[in-house]
């Protein structure tokens, strides 16, 4: 069984030695800069792993496992025109190096380009691992839009919150686990159950990435504690603590929220207080559990030796222990 | 043979019955919008035509002609956003009905719509109908891009055009006619000169319109004469001007097109003035004729009896009649 840091490494290389040649160069370089960004490579390493734990060759699962990072890439080149963000990774976004045209575009293009590397798998299931890639792709689609409709709504509910991060993160996580065992030719109930796993754990990392910033220590996560807040972002606390206020509560966070007069420490302050009244920070980790729970359950189902799936439960611990 | 109206209605009909449910509505209703504003629905007709001429079922072939029509209309709603386009087929264009998050993310929606709908044909040859669409629908967006990057440049030869061009909107009718001809089990030389003959009748097409928008008839055409002009658009016909002229009329019109205190109908009327001096449609519509001449050789060397041929001719130079 490799391990994590053996599949982020093969995948950097796979990545360094991507041929970015093309024109007009407007288009091609963005799919270059963005995949030199870096980041954990979440994705495509949950394919491979995937893929090893029924015993699959890497290799044969290696152009599905950037299929996924490409796809990834190109919801966060088109995700962050629309939420008019400036900043990724510390460097700008490819719609503010470039322009918006190059943004759509060069989305459009790796969207394709992820098509394209499935499409190379060498395996006799290609029709299933596009049926599973292309619902999935719809499905972070459908939950982008609802995060968008979330922004001009003040009613939404922790289900609807649930279910918005299940389809915006959660189920490429699900996903990228569900393509690497069909690719080793896993049975379809093993791989639900691998899918299973990924989708619970992903909603336990949104939670964990809510939890954090509000509650997490700013230097240990480099970035300021509250930004969510500031940005009133409505996020698993925000919506619990609207749903158990009562009316003046309720008031009052309308007030930190929306009041110009206010300073984003203030409201940053004043919001932390009402969650620790509320208590909302105990909910978020009962959540959490809860789905980390359900995770290791479908991981327990899956029929390979309990020892190859160790692999995948500390990957999955590991990951939530550095977030937090 | 089916006529081009037997596959017209029977693509309406198939459009009418899609399913268009999803949540959220935002992200689906925009799909059927432009599925409904209608146009001449080319592309999958010729999908349906080619599997037609190699003796192929038409049911067989409906998803593939779906896909090619779901995936042309991503490409306009992303086309409007980057051109600012109000209005499409008299109707206002979605970011303008929505918003432009809801263009961006209904168009990539549509994109995924349209290799789920290919993925349904019922064929051995997947893999080669998927190789095709995704190699055209890379080429859509860099045509896209060559023609973005055109409208900051003033040295657009004619050649650059023609390439552009192709890859904008010549290599998808090639790509529906290839598509089709496999659907049908074709050779793949017999599919390549349909992709040629497909890709050489675009091009034709596009001169066309170019020309058109200067010399034809208002009213037959239902738009008004000059509009590329009025939007300094670059058409052949003004590129090949501009390689013509010498230093006073380039000059000409370039206070012309950049002059502020230019009148719309002064500049149409100029620059038209120019074109009739330089001689330029002459020079298009023999152009014109040389890539219909060239898509007919290639429609010549596909192998099936010259009767089963002729329906694709005719559709052609009807088409091209039509426009005039």
């Amino acid at each position: 069984m490799k391990t994590y840091k053996e599949f982020y490494t093969l995948i950097e290389q796979r990545i360094a030695a991507f041929s970015f040649d093309g024109n007009p160069p407007e288009l091609y370089n963005p799919l270059a800069y963005m995949l030199s960004l870096g980041g954990k490579r979440l994705r495509p390493v949950l394919v491979l792993m995937a893929n090893d734990i029924f015993g699959g060759d890497t290799e044969k699962a290696v152009s599905a496992a950037l299929a996924v990072e490409v796809f990834h890439n190109f919801t966060l080149v088109h995700d962050d025109i629309m939420d008019k963000a400036d900043i990724r990774r510390g460097m700008p976004t490819v719609h503010k190096k470039w322009n918006e045209t190059v943004g759509i575009l060069s989305g459009d293009l790796m969207m394709i380009k992820a098509t394209q590397l499935l499409c190379e798998t060498d395996t006799s299931r290609l029709k299933d691992l596009l049926g599973i890639f292309n619902t999935t792709a719809v499905e972070v689609c459908e939950g982008q839009q609802i995060d968008m409709n979330f922004e001009s709504r003040s009613d939404v509910s922790v289900d609807e919150y649930i279910q918005m991060i299940t389809l915006k993160t959660a189920v490429l996580l699900g996903g990228s686990l569900k393509l690497g065992a069909l690719v080793a030719d896993a049975s379809l109930e093993n791989a639900n159950h691998m899918y299973d796993f990924g989708k619970n754990i992903g909603i336990a990392f949104q939670i964990q990435d809510d939890l954090l910033d509000s509650f997490g220590e700013g230097d240990k996560i480099g970035k300021k504690i509250g930004g969510d807040i500031a940005a009133n972002k409505k996020t698993l606390l925000l919506i619990n603590a609207f749903e158990k206020a009562d009316t003046l509560t309720r008031q009052e966070m309308e007030q930190l929220m929306h009041n110009t007069t206010v300073t984003e420490q203030q409201k940053i302050d004043g919001i932390l207080a009402i969650y620790n009244k509320l208590n909302v920070k105990d909910e978020a980790n009962k959540l959490k559990e809860e789905y980390l729970k359900r995770a290791f359950a479908h991981l327990e189902k899956v029929e390979v030796e309990i020892d190859r799936k160790e692999v995948l439960k500390n990957t999955a611990l590991d990951l939530m222990e550095r977030m937090s």
